[in-house]
């Protein structure tokens, strides 16, 4: 899916909103474990219930890899259930040396016809280059990530530029806002603005909003942009809103309060232009 | 497997090699096409070839995943037909924040039961934790890689130190040299011995021989310990020495060619101490 159909979906369905598919069998209703194929099941309820409130879905592989050859076949099943009315990314963190960058590129944009994959930078360009041949495929770069790790290595500095940032002005020269995003983690709202300063054009995946403590609002004031830019991901709030045999309903309801408050945000927006 | 018995694999077959099982559909003979399943044909040729002269294989992800739910399934078939005479590494440089990282623990160490698996460290020590909590398995850390890329990031510095020497003196401490080992490219000899030097106890998986360029005389040379510490890997090497119906014989003559070359440098080791 390229650019101007992503944008043109955020405009049609007034959200922003990427619904992360990370099914636990641990976590999942009970009455699905008898089902033939348990996480396929539960995501195909999820994603009937939310597709009109969302514009992007994210399996996390490692979700399906723990289920082994099986969980391969759910995630196969659930990229074509989804279909092309939604940008599907592929949240991987894959990142080798180059002819295995493009084993992954094939596997994921040409087997599994995902629109993005989720990269690790540590690796340098040619990493990443083998993601960036495709039309309307897109690396969604690591930048500043979610988590507590992240200060581990991701602000040591260089010429007084923090890493991620470094990540930033590199590998921006390696793509361009038509095949590269960033991934920024919501729980840094003071680095979302500048990294916005940083690459005005370029759409940011944001995930840590929700169970990991991120605010939806400062997330969108500080990055949402006439072209949108945003993309943001919440996946346990939502696939995991109820538990029973109505959990598909409360995951819409979860998922209907997100895309209320971002349509609020788009159109407080609108109105500064 | 744990620390005694791979040093143990190694003193037996005077071998510290670790074969790289990168099955390509482009590039492994055409007759094997024809095949059911051609990858797990071709692999399990190469290991009835050379078991006696590795100590570890380690098949790489990428090329398993670019034939979606069936490369899986090869991948499955090749850990199982390897069993438990090789250390078995998934190369699968996989890192996400930590409920995530330990679905990929599940994954590779439970359901595929591999000994060990390749993580990138970007997204620092809560996504590289949950690799570490099982007994004989291990995380094998990117460090310095053997790509061309490898000089982006990983040489920035921090109070005096390289990204990748960071990284070795952070998350040494998060594990012991019973269950991390590091990554470090064979193109890279000066930064081997440097990094040798940091951790005499921990093991190094050296890819980069052979194809890549590096030599096996000065890795061998800069890293080998009394207790062994390392596994070379080769890939393209040995597995595609031939391309016809000799395919396997020929495999068997490459790695037997290193594995002799091994067998003097451990000797010249031994005679040293």
């Amino acid at each position: 899916m390229n650019r101007d159909k992503l944008i043109s979906l955020i405009q049609e369905r007034q959200s922003y909103l990427c619904i992360g598919l990370d099914p636990d069998l641990e976590k999942i209703p009970a009455h699905l474990l008898t089902e033939n194929d348990p996480i396929f099941t539960f995501n195909k309820q999820i994603i009937d219930s939310t597709r009109d409130l969302c514009v992007a879905y994210k399996p996390n592989l490692a979700f399906y890899e723990a289920q082994g050859v099986n969980g391969w076949k759910s995630f196969q099943k659930t990229v074509d259930y989804i279909g092309d009315s939604h940008f599907i990314i592929a949240d991987a963190k894959r990142g080798d040396i180059g002819n295995t960058s493009d084993q992954y590129a094939q596997a994921f944009f040409i087997k599994m016809n995902c629109d993005a994959i989720t990269v690790a930078p540590y690796m340098g360009k040619d990493s990443i280059d083998p993601f960036l041949r495709y039309p309307g495929k897109w690396a969604i770069i690591l930048a500043l990530t979610s988590n507590s790790g992240s200060k581990d290595f991701q602000y040591i500095e260089d010429e007084g530029l923090p890493l991620f940032e470094t990540v930033i002005k590199k590998s921006k020269l390696w793509g361009s806002p038509e095949n590269t995003m960033y991934v920024v983690g919501a729980t840094h709202p003071e680095e979302l603005r500048q990294i916005r300063e940083m690459i005005p054009d370029h759409f940011l995946l944001v995930p840590g909003v929700g169970a990991q403590g991120g605010s939806l609002e400062d997330v969108s004031k500080n990055t949402l942009t006439s072209d949108f830019g945003l993309l943001v991901n919440v996946s346990r709030t939502v696939i995991y809103a109820g538990n029973d045999h109505n959990f598909a309903g409360k995951s819409r309801q979860a998922a209907r309060n997100i895309q209320q408050a971002m349509t609020r945000f788009l159109s407080s927006k609108s109105g500064k232009k």
